[in-house]
C-alpha cells in the first residue's frame, strides 16, 4: 500500500546559510517553516567573529522572524574562528551561548579570505573549546589541492585535532566523500553532517552535461561511488551522520554569470526532497533520526517537540524565490509539507 | 637573451568550430588570420552528414572567407558520421573531397543527439573509410558513465576499431588524460589532437574556486597530471600529437545561463598562448612540428608554405568578440600575431 502521509519529530538543520539583511528576510520563511532549529553559519557579511556579533545577528534574525511570525523557530548561533580568535572570545562566546565555532581553511568557499592558514596557531583556541563544550565545526577541505581531493586531503588535519583534543566534539560538514565517511565512523567525538544535495548530486550534474551553476557547491559533488557511501551511512541509522543542509542562497545573477558563486539554496525542498529519498531507499523509518535526533544529541539539546508532516502530492519546484533559484528548480517533486 | 620574435611555417588547426552563418561570419577570421589550415567540424545546425553538405558548407566558409579576405587559408571538410551514413556515402563523400569523417558518440558533447549508439552498425562504413583512405575522427567519451572517466572507458571502442581496421587512419580528438596518451602513443596508425586550453586548465579551473562557464568544454578538463602528461607529449616531438583548437564559440548567454554550453572559443588566443606554453616549457623549438608539420603528415597533406611571426609584446584578452567570451578573457598574455 502506499503512503500517502509521513510524520515525524521537526527536525533541526545542523548547517544553514541565513545571510543578513534583505537576503536574511527572503530565505528565513523557509527554513523557519520546516526546521525546529538551525545552526547558523557564521561567514555572512560582516562576519560573525567576536562575542558581540552573535549577538547582534541573533537579534536581527529574531526581528525577521518575529514579523514573519515563525514563533516555533530558533537559531543556533556560531562564530567564525580564525587566526584572530583568542581563548578568551572562546570563553565569552560561550557565555553568551554560542554552540559552536566554525573553522575555514582560507579561501575555500564563499567569505572564507579570513580563513585559517595554519590551524597550529589556533591550538589554544581548540584547548579552550574542548574546555568550555563548544563544539568544533570544520569545513574539511585542504586549500591549493585538486579539487576532487581537498576533502580527502584535509583529514590529516582532522586526525591531528582529534589526537591533541580527543574530548573536543567536532563535526566535519557537508562531507562528500566515502574516505570521509570513513574517518568519522572511525573517530571518537567526530560526527558529520551529510546535505540532501549530496545525496543527490554527482560531479556529473554539475558538469557532466550542459553546465549547471544552481547544482554548484563547495565541497564539489564527486564521484557515484562516493554519493552511494553518503546514502548509504545517511540511511544507516549511524548516529555519527546528521543532516545540515548547507542552505546557501546568492541572487541567480550571482550564479549565472561569469564567474559563478557556489551554494546551493535548498531550503525550500531539503525535507521534501528526504523524504523522497528515504522513501525511494526504503529507509523512511531512518529519516527522523537522522534529520531531527542524532544532531540534537551530538550538540547535547533536548528534542523539538513538534511534529511535521508531509503528504504526497507531487509540485513542481519554482523557477525562482524572488530572485534566488531553488535547488531542484523546475523539477518535480512528490512530497510536500502539509 | 630574451625572445623577442618568434617565426614559424603558418600551422594548421586540425580540430575546429566554424558554425555556421552571422556566427560563422564572426569567428571565421580568427581562423584563418592565424592558421593555413582548419578541419572542419561536422556538428553544425544543420549537420554535415551526405555528400553535398559539405560542398555546401565549404561554399558558405568560402564567401565569408572571399568577402574578409583571407585567400591564404582554406578549411578541410568533414562529415559527421552516424547509424545512418552507408558506405556509399562515404564513397561519394571521399570523391567531393572530404578528408575525414567524424564520429560522436551520442549525446557526448554539442549537436550530438544524432550521435552513435552502436559501434557494430557503422563497421561497413568504417571498411569502405579504411579502402577510401578518409579519416576517422573519434570524439573519444563514453556515453553514460562518470564524466571523469568517459575518456578513458572510450579506449575499449577505440582499440576494437583499431584491431579491425588496421590501416584505417583515427584521430583521437581533444584528449585530456594521461590513459588516452599512453593509448595513442601504443596503437599503430592512431593519432590525437591536443588543445590550447587543455595544455592549460585542470578541473580547478572550471569548478575549483568560482564557477568558470568559459573554462567549460567537453572533454572537462581533469587533473593536474592528466595536464602534465598532456604538456609532455605535445611538446616532446612525438608525430603522433599535433595541435587541434576544438575552438568552439557560443554567445556569451548560452554560456552564462542556468544550462550552459560546453565549448571554449579560443580562436583568438590560441598560437599567442601556444607560444607561451612552449616557451615556458622551454620546447618552443618543438611548436613548428606540434602546429605545422606533424598533423599534415598524418593527414597527407602537402605543409603549408607561409610563415607566421609572433612578437613579444604583451596584451589583454578582450572581454568579448561580438558577443562571444573568448578563452582567457581579460586576462595578460605575452605574445602577438606581428
Amino acid at each position: 500500500m502506499e503512503l500517502k502521509e509521513f510524520s515525524m519529530r521537526i527536525g533541526d538543520d545542523f548547517h544553514c546559510h541565513l545571510r543578513r539583511g534583505d537576503m536574511l528576510g527572503k530565505v528565513l520563511p523557509f527554513t523557519a517553516s520546516m526546521f525546529g532549529r538551525a545552526v547558523v553559519m557564521p561567514n555572512t557579511e560582516p562576519p560573525i567573529l567576536d562575542r558581540f556579533d552573535p549577538h547582534l545577528y541573533y537579534k536581527e534574525i529574531h526581528q525577521y522572524k518575529r514579523n514573519q511570525s515563525y514563533s516555533g523557530f530558533s537559531p543556533i548561533m556560531t562564530i567564525q574562528i580564525n587566526e584572530s580568535t583568542s581563548p578568551s572570545m572562546i570563553e565569552g562566546a560561550s557565555l553568551e551561548g554560542v554552540a559552536a565555532g566554525k573553522v575555514y581553511p582560507i579561501g575555500v568557499t564563499t567569505n572564507s579570505a579570513n580563513g585559517v592558514r595554519d590551524f597550529g596557531k589556533i591550538s589554544e583556541v581548540f584547548k579552550r573549546m574542548q574546555e568550555t563544550g563548544m563544539l568544533l565545526l570544520l569545513h574539511g577541505e585542504k586549500p591549493d589541492t585538486f579539487c576532487l581531493h581537498r576533502e580527502k586531503e584535509f583529514l590529516n588535519t582532522l586526525l591531528k585535532i582529534n589526537k591533541e583534543f580527543p574530548e573536543l566534539k567536532i563535526v566535519l560538514e557537508h562531507i562528500t566523500t566515502r574516505v570521509a565517511v570513513w574517518a568519522v565512523k572511525e573517530l571518537k567525538n567526530v560526527a558529520a553532517t551529510i546535505t540532501a544535495h549530496h545525496l543527490l548530486l554527482t560531479l556529473d550534474d554539475v558538469v557532466g552535461d550542459l553546465l549547471s551553476p544552481h547544482n554548484f557547491c563547495k565541497p564539489i559533488a564527486k564521484s557515484p561511488k562516493d554519493r552511494l557511501a553518503l546514502l548509504e551511512v545517511a540511511t544507516s541509522g549511524n548516529p555519527k551522520f546528521f543532516f545540515g543542509s548547507d542552505s546557501a542562497p546568492h541572487l541567480k545573477e550571482r550564479k549565472e554569470c561569469s564567474s559563478g558563486c557556489a551554494g546551493i539554496f535548498s531550503a525550500p525542498v531539503a525535507v521534501p526532497l528526504l523524504v523522497e529519498i528515504f522513501e525511494k531507499a526504503d529507509r523512511l523509518d531512518k529519516l527522523e533520526n537522522f534529520v531531527s535526533t542524532f544532531g540534537a544529541v551530538f550538540y547535547d539539546l533536548p528534542l523539538n517537540k513538534d511534529k511535521i508532516t508531509l503528504v504526497k502530492k507531487d509540485w513542481i519546484v519554482p523557477e525562482s524565490y524572488d530572485g534566488i533559484v531553488p535547488f531542484l528548480s523546475g523539477k518535480k517533486l512528490s512530497w510536500q509539507v502539509k
